[in-house]
């Protein structure tokens, strides 16, 4: 096994051990402190392990939660297909209320619904079958997904290495493998990098800490310097001054959602970073799987602003209070980027560069 | 009393009480949870609160050096010049060993020796009084300057404010009364529009929390909002969304040094935000004493960066360490603002605009 393969083992998000007995996964809550794989096996487990963030990411949640259905089918004792649908779908239901805002957990949920509804003349042990076949195939289409940004953006990395540097780049909030399938988005070219034979030296990347959840600081940090990418954390404010010096020669991000002009919801910090990006002429890419591309939202403006609770700014993570009782504190989960600030925006089909509508559905988007 | 001044008793930095045997200091290490005035009579409470950070910002370090030195010196039992004088700068030299980074800490010291130099045909008792009266000078000298900068300021948010709307202001880390005299350098404007009769609801003030070390989550918006001022704390990196949603109208920001084309360094952040600001076309103000403006020095490229623990990011404040052992982490203390990002400089002579240098000169810098 190279290294990054013994990495993605280690760190992967969720996997299906060998006996399909259990999901296996990486105790997110832990981390960056400890290393810990824990064996889900319960209705119970599975539940509490979405509902406290044991496993998050969207794409990462998907694949946890139809690796759980098919587990929980697996030892089901129904030997008829109506008794055998209604106790899964009464696990399904009871999974779905772990984390009731986390769309993916949904879609993951009803597509291997809608696949034990296509398998009412199967034997149950076809059926078990086929919904671990339906989860592995969730978890391949990811890593395809991903695979195809990470190559693209791996072009773009190649086209900036000059011989005997690391190669500086720039993420924000973590769109990695802790919240995929495997390569994540934003770290996928990074991740591919290795695979194509360049060492962990040969690039440099800074982690935005991303205030105030810190997924920077606390998971991307961990995951890409586990992979032995050189790595460091800087405060979202540290920005301009690592691009003055020249540290950052591109930079990555995920994203939530697209507008068909291009503009993209993402994590709070990333349009900021992307104005000052601009202006110091660094080359900016939202790395978006093309189902978070919105043809029917036409820009950005259109996109709602989740606004989160106030302590996770004031209290979240310390020892005591930073900010005295009775202060405000404005907590926006996302901004959105845009367009003009996008150097491009690449899917598992291809970069879009502006117009972006026009990319988009050149690329049979929409 | 009106409630201004009631404002100020409560919370400024550094006070000498009526009866001039001890220092009174607001503890700083305590906030934003707990507001403890208390009194250091001893040298050696004296030189612990400067080590211990319970007095901090430049202009305050000095006052509080200055009178400390005269609180000392009022209790001295030497009747003859020589043998107080060598008592004088016995605790001096001690007093200027807490911080031995703090400029301002030197200057005050050195101008308190200098005036007693001065004095040597002078009685102990005269002496005495004078060395109180050049600590009070120093004070109030910073007062003035404060107040200057604060009536400059303040007109520009008159030009901009709207009937019936508060007006939005940003500021970034603690240019504040906690780290002056009195009044602040970025707090300047707001404190005296509520001394011109401006209510604190007329105002909305959006303080950039500024990691790593918290000062405006956890001083700045602890003063304004303790003198009536509508406060929110965003994190550093929501400036975007709050500017691009119309929340921000004009910025005020302090610096430590500024170069004679108008480059100015100040708390790391702030050349992020001044390049977003240009984008959103919000006006951005650098609030500079003249004493901070450094002829000397052509552009901000000569200012050295000062680079600080990698634990600041990673563990300070925390329950447990948010970045994962051996994960490097970027501290830079300052940025430097490029003097086209910046919309003015304010010192207490007047309203700096480009070209820099020779606004400098007009005003009789360098």
């Amino acid at each position: 096994m190279n290294s990054v393969e013994e990495f993605f083992n280690r760190v992967i998000t969720v996997k299906l051990p060998d006996d399909r007995e259990s999901v296996d996964i990486i105790d997110q809550t832990l981390l960056p402190n400890e290393i810990k794989r824990i064996n889900v096996s319960t209705k119970e487990a599975m539940w509490d392990a979405i509902k406290k963030l044991r496993v998050r990411g969207a794409p990462a949640i998907g694949v946890f939660a139809a690796m759980s259905m098919a587990v929980l089918a697996s030892e089901y004792s129904e030997n008829d297909y109506d008794s055998f649908r209604k106790h899964y779908r009464e696990d399904s239901d009871y999974l779905a209320t772990s984390r009731p805002t986390a769309v993916n957990l949904f879609w993951a949920l009803n597509r291997m619904s809608s696949k034990l509804d296509t398998l009412s003349d199967k034997s149950i042990g076809v059926i078990k079958d086929a919904l671990f076949d339906e989860a592995l195939a969730i978890q391949e289409e990811d890593i395809q997904i991903s695979r195809n940004i990470g190559e693209i953006g791996f072009g773009l990395l190649q086209d900036l290495k000059q011989d005997g540097e690391p190669l500086g780049i720039e993420t924000h909030c973590n769109a990695g493998t802790l919240a995929t399938a495997k390569y994540g988005t934003a770290t996928a070219p990074m991740y591919i990098a290795l695979e194509h034979g360049w060492a962990g030296s040969d690039m440099h990347v800074y982690c935005d800490e991303t205030r105030p959840l810190l997924q920077g600081a606390r998971l991307t940090s961990f995951e890409l310097s586990n992979a032995g990418i050189t790595t460091t954390v800087n405060c979202d404010n540290m920005a301009s001054i690592l691009m003055k010096q020249g540290k950052i020669k591109i930079i990555f991000v995920g994203c939530d959602r697209v507008a068909a002009n291009g503009d993209a919801a993402n994590k709070i910090g990333t349009s900021g970073l992307a104005i000052i990006a601009k202006h110091y002429e660094v080359p900016f890419y939202v790395c978006a799987p093309s189902s978070t591309i919105d043809m029917a939202t036409p820009t950005g403006d259109q996109i709602p602003i989740e606004m989160r609770d106030p302590d996770e700014i004031r209290s979240m993570w310390y020892e005591k209070p930073m900010v005295a009782d009775g202060i405000d504190c404005f907590n926006p989960a996302f901004d959105v980027t845009d367009h003009d600030m996008i150097t491009g925006i690449i899917t598992e089909k291809g970069l879009c560069q502006a117009p972006y509508d026009k990319a988009f559905r050149d690329q049979g988007i929409g």
